[in-house]
């Protein structure tokens, strides 16, 4: 059976990653498409255990353990869902992966120490799967917060976090982009419709798919 | 101020480890140094979280993930109490480290398949920290099974296993001593007292001590 194709959607908080997850699955099997949309962290019954843990534990683990958290929770998702998803020819949408991991922790809480950044390249590499396409989701911070403020969700550990840590973020994803320019595709979701978004996403992905 | 000793006890189920740990703390602070003692999975806040996942958890992880959570037990542990400690000067003595880890994990459950103890292999290099001594515990299995049906404590994952797994274990720790002669020192534990075997390990630990 054909090898399926692994696309990824990356941003800071409130970019609109997870309407684009359910909006893209609808275009794509609306295509003939059969697609499996899941997220990180998280994924797979053991991944959710570890998520939990990540953003609501008790106890804060130091910055190294929580990258190996991360990445413990990515590995069972790709054994478990996302590898066997992709051996069935299925198109696998992922709400975070592991630039999310880089911009978080590495550009983020480490303020994009070497030794940290290289960790995390290391466990990447272990992982043995990257995405064949990301699209990162960017949009003004005042934008991202007032969706934030309106959602009204309760906040996790990572929404509480200050604005110089979002700085970072941002500018990590962006480094992240000029880093892999022939996977990673920008796109901005502050000047137009979700449904806008989605037809400029869709008029990357499709010319790469398989025809049905 | 010194750096301090790291010194790991390994070994299989009920070889008599947790028993050596606390008569070597003793023997060690009758000496007059500091120890710290502590065991994993576990040892700080945030590793214990993970233990309990690990040992009693529902959703079981894949092979690869449960190596991971081990590791982000270990980082936090190290980074949170063991360097600590050995910067203050302390003596760490810890019930299983990463040779467990190789044991049950590498040789146990994989059969020492090349890409597992390699990924094992890369997360112990990444961790930075390597014990000082290890002291590799042994015992036939006919009597590490009377001692823990003896124990009777509810039997987590591991010590429900069947014996070709222990059988394996047992050859992996023995793999790892004949792979590291210089740090590690094979004890067996079935011919002598409690008391008698830590008098022994105390032999190859005090000449190895700064005076105090």
């Amino acid at each position: 059976m054909a090898q399926g194709v692994f696309i990824t959607l990356e941003g800071g908080e409130g970019v609109g990653k997870s309407t684009q997850l359910r909006l893209l699955r609808d275009a794509l099997q609306s295509h003939g498409y059969e697609v499996l949309a899941t997220r990180e962290p998280g994924g797979s019954a053991g991944a959710e255990a570890l998520r939990e843990l990540l953003l609501f534990g008790q106890a804060p683990l130091s910055l190294r353990s929580e990258i190996l958290t991360h990445f413990a929770a990515r590995f069972d998702h790709v054994d478990q869902v996302i590898r066997p998803a992709l051996a069935q020819g299925r198109i696998v949408l992922c709400d975070r992966f592991t630039d999310s991991t880089m911009a978080y922790q590495g550009y983020g809480r480490a303020e994009g120490d070497a030794t940290i950044l290289k960790l995390i390249a290391v466990l990447q590499a272990q992982l043995g799967l990257a995405p064949d396409m990301t699209f990162l989701l960017q949009a003004p911070r005042q934008v991202t917060r007032q969706r934030l403020a309106v959602r009204g969700a309760p906040t996790d550990r990572y929404e509480q976090a200050d604005e110089a840590f979002h700085a970072r973020i941002a500018a990590g994803f962006q480094a992240i982009a000029q880093q892999h320019p022939e996977r990673v595709h920008c796109v901005t979701t502050d000047h137009c419709s979700a449904e806008a978004v989605t037809s400029r996403i869709m008029k990357d992905i499709l010319p790469q798919l398989p025809n049905v």
